[in-house]
């Protein structure tokens, strides 16, 4: 009769909200586990759902879901730029940013959010202690990822963030973009100059913005380990495996670290409370994803 | 951990098949519990939504649901006719009738069926053990209901299908479509000679095809117990409350009788089939159902 109780206070009603993720491929996704472990914890009457979509049919469904029960979405690659123009508001930061990665749906219209840097925010806080204002950052690529972080960064007052990536034109325009919108804060480094101790040894925090590390490439690192110093914060953004190499290397110089799953389930409790209005239980969406990954 | 196996079985991934109930309102829809119990009871991937969709929201909702993760949907009022021409295929005998209950994705394309006539079928089959062919039929209404249990009735053979109605005209247009569409074997009464043993006496099975007797308005029937012999089987297509007073007059007159639950359940049955390839244990169906309701 438990059973039978808990299924039911969980069986989907039409006063059922639903929440998609859209992106191809999601078969690897943890949000969806995340999202409706929480739900069910605190009683909401929720279902987050997984909903490969092409780049071809995106409009098509993104419409579709204004007109049903969806409180919201989180969208996921490759259409964090594309969902951009489907549109009704657009938070000004994921404006800044240029990709958005939780979308709400009120009164009929659709509001785009990028919780990412948020959720960056929040898991160097959480996990190691770091305000960002007056710190400064060096950050290994100038993707998405990146871009949502040396944004969010700069809004948060860093006193300096240095990009650092393969493609250098790549970084050399993301912090040009940054100082012009933001403010003066950035600059670049070339990769052969960041291994080397004396130009990393000003940054507070070590940044792995790639997805150098992720299995089964797992034993690769965004730099060497000369980059580290002891007393660098270093977070990385992959998060499977759980301590990457660079954490792991990290770990040994006696570094503190912040795990790419804190980031991912930070990112996570912004968007749910932007799908529900409440704040999540955050341990229990840890709980969950580190049972599936662990 | 039991507990935690359950909810992971039928937690919703990318592998996880959809099916809709399409339709407004849906708040009393019984067919969510069914389906999503059948398929937990069956170890089945799926998960059945209802969508409460507007008219005027039908078309975008229906042309995203073809690009998602979709196996098929149910329709119910006010859409069981308007989604025609929304489909890439129709089934013959849901192309006589009219009206589409239930749509199958398959590689890209939507096929509709109308599994009510079926429902029909099975359940007079089951609880009374009437097969139609050769038999003698009086419906009461005709509408929806009634038109997709007249056709079917008539395909299966029926020596005689007598439609009996308030507004007459419709059901002399109706059986005239009968006896053009499928042959020669419906004809019309009038209501007040239905009231009459000397007229209702040559039918071997009275259906209540009309909404008379549902609950708030439980005592009221379609026609007056005179018109109800001992040899009638007498069917009707409300099922709430479980026996109507229709029902409950013709068990005081010794006839035999079968519930609308049965119809309900078996045309589920059969969306059931072509939305998953499977037969359902129905009788995990009719528990679910009867646990709500009774």
């Amino acid at each position: 009769m438990i059973l039978r109780a808990l299924f039911y206070e969980y069986m989907i009603t039409v006063n059922t909200k639903l929440v998609a993720l859209l992106g191809m491929p999601l078969g690897h996704s943890l949000s969806p586990a995340m999202h409706n472990r929480a739900y069910r914890e605190m009683g909401l009457n929720y279902c987050y759902l997984p909903i490969e979509v092409s780049a071809e049919n995106l409009a098509t469904v993104f419409a579709a879901m204004k007109k049903m029960n969806f409180a919201g979405c989180n969208i996921t690659s490759p259409h964090k730029v594309a969902i951009i123009r489907l549109l009704d508001e657009l938070d000004p930061l994921a404006a800044t940013i240029g990709a958005v990665n939780t979308v709400q749906f009120k009164n009929g219209k659709a509001k785009g959010f990028n919780t990412d840097g948020a959720g960056f925010l929040r898991s160097l806080k959480e996990e190691a202690g770091v305000i960002p204002s007056g710190k400064r950052f060096l950050i290994f690529g100038s993707g998405g990822a990146a871009r949502a972080i040396a944004f969010t960064l700069a809004t948060e007052k860093a006193a300096q963030i240095t990009l650092c990536n393969r493609t250098k034109e790549k970084a050399i325009a993301l912090a040009a973009e940054i100082n012009k919108e933001i403010r003066p804060c950035a600059d670049t480094l070339e990769m052969k100059q960041a291994t080397q101790c004396k130009y990393t040894i000003e940054a507070d925090v070590l940044i792995n913005a790639t997805n150098i590390g992720m299995l089964p490439h797992n034993s690769v690192m965004p730099c060497p380990k000369t980059s580290i110093c002891t007393h660098h914060t270093v977070i990385d953004i992959v998060y499977h495996p759980y301590k990457t190499a660079f954490l792991q290397a990290a770990e040994k110089k006696g570094a503190k670290i912040v795990h790419g799953l804190s980031m991912l389930i930070w990112q996570g409790a912004a968007a749910f409370t932007l799908f529900t209005g409440k704040k999540p239980v955050v341990s229990t969406m840890q709980k969950e994803i580190k049972q599936i990954l662990l």
